[in-house]
């Protein structure tokens, strides 16, 4: 593979350096490593540091070290620890690498984004969010296929420096995934709808099936079985997650919380609950129809141009995804 | 084939005649055949019957013949026909088929309970339910193997006639299932909280998603596709089984509205969704675990004997199935 061919993108053609190598950090170092962009990463713990390394990987436990080759290289940073661990390791970010480009991979955008300009407010970030996740977690359950036809929300302000932009997106599609901008009040309320809300409707499902009895549980078939399945991952995950979102979540759960009491009275007073089956219906059908066809280029931006990142913001709002 | 071997269950040796040949009806027609029990069935449409016939199976559009035959054959009437139809058939069931023993498939027993002693006071009824199905429906998305593992409800009150209860217990044993015994309150509560419940949790989830933009559709991924999947369910089916067991649901939905209200009050005041993840996590890892592992067999029970019925049902309360 010739250099030209390993760096299609001339936006990503420094080191990515990689905080944190769980399942996104790691999965992102085994899919930038083998597509042969220069990568490595620093673990907090040596069993994951170790696992990357025995693996082929470029990994360490040196947080300082791995900050000072990044700043030596011009590195892209990319912070994939959990949200409630950034307060303690952005001061140290600016200390050793000031100069470089910061992004991150967590789920949620506003709070971050005040929490770098608070703690690290010299260094230049964009935020990210790939949309790729299992159930499990940690470097053994990393995969370099995890981000392929993802899609990869990149913060897309009027404020956004076009060539950091294009770094950062230039990461995502290194990767093979699909770059949705968004602007980051509208990501949190986007996730906070469609990945931290399923969160509480499963939880509160799952309380009530099991609050029934074991009989109940043993009737559970399909509907209960994929309703409550997300209820399943590990508490401290679903609420570093959601409570680091709290205002958006406040406000679609204040929705759904209307919508299931609307059904209710309708169920009492008139016996039917033919508003929400019908609106949840129309809803899954217009999901089916975004998630079942490919998905549709964003076309006519020149990043940098006049207008640019709204006109990216605006296309994505009915769907379209930014292939570069 | 011998004869014995045809009809294991000695219970099940008269022929089943089975009313609507649907998804459900339609699977049991053949699965019985396959499996060498006599069986035939009754649908309204001639394109499901002509399907059955053409298919290799008995099956005919004339009601009062295909009863005529059943009363002669001292048949098994199971009812398969969607709960909206029952009124409608009953009294022609008790008019054409007054001795033979009848039970049915539908998703609720109390309401079904009620209707046949009011439309077909004379006859003999015992409710079933077999936990199958698809988000499909038609004769085109029948399975002989249906039923095989699945969880078959069996009506047992301390009123339930032994050899009845056996001959629609056999019946779900003859294509595979495991006879799960309850009280038809019991049933009815059960199935609430973990099959209609989650369809009213899955619409207003999915309702409130595709209400916060195409952007949000285009980010959805797993916990949105999961939990949002039998909203999509065609609308008339849902109002069907959710409004036939208006009253169990009522409950249990407004336990999820109690949850929900009392979760979004700690994020707002505390910033924390403490409560409602760990009640939900828990309470997958209990279906998780009944899900997980073999079913238990209810024991020392001889079906007939003193206190029955309310042993088979205590069992039953602690996840266990009967089979035979």
């Amino acid at each position: 593979m010739t250099a030209a061919a390993a760096h299609p993108d001339p936006a990503l053609a420094t080191p990515v350096c990689i905080l944190g190598l769980g399942l996104i950090g790691g999965s992102l170092l085994r899919a930038l490593h083998d597509a042969g962009h220069p990568a490595y990463g620093y673990n907090r713990s040596a069993v994951g540091a170790d696992a990357a390394t025995a693996a082929g990987y470029r990994a360490s436990t040196d947080l300082v070290a791995t900050l000072r080759q990044a700043a030596d290289d011009d590195a892209l940073i990319v912070l994939a620890t959990p949200v409630t661990t950034i307060d303690a390791l952005l001061p140290t970010i600016a200390e050793h690498a000031p100069d470089c480009l910061l992004t991150d991979v967590i789920s949620v955008k506003q709070q971050v984004a005040q929490t770098v300009a608070r703690l690290a407010p010299g260094v230049r970030y964009i935020g990210g969010h790939p949309m790729a996740g299992t159930s499990q977690s940690g470097w053994a359950a990393t995969d370099p296929e995890l981000f392929r036809n993802a899609m990869w929300m990149v913060t897309t302000t009027d404020d956004t420096d076009p060539a950091d932009w294009l770094r950062v997106a230039g990461l995502a599609r290194a990767v093979g995934s699909l770059v949705v901008p968004a602007a980051p009040d509208a990501h949190d309320r986007a996730v906070a709808a469609i990945s931290h809300l399923p969160h509480l409707t499963a939880g509160a499902t799952a309380a009530v099936g099991a609050g029934e009895s074991e009989l109940a549980l043993r009737l559970a078939a399909g509907s209960f079985r994929d309703g409550t399945r997300v209820a399943g991952t590990a508490p401290a995950l679903q609420r570093a997650m959601l409570e680091a979102n709290g205002v958006a979540l406040l406000n679609v759960l204040s929705e759904t919380i209307d919508r299931l009491i609307a059904a209710r009275d309708e169920l009492r007073d008139h016996g039917t609950v033919e508003i929400l089956v019908d609106d949840g219906h129309r809803a899954r059908l217009a999901y089916d129809a975004i998630a079942g066809e490919a998905p549709q280029p964003i076309t006519g931006v020149q990043i940098g141009a006049d207008g640019w990142a709204s006109e990216l913001r605006r296309q994505a709002h009915r769907a379209r995804v930014w292939m570069g």
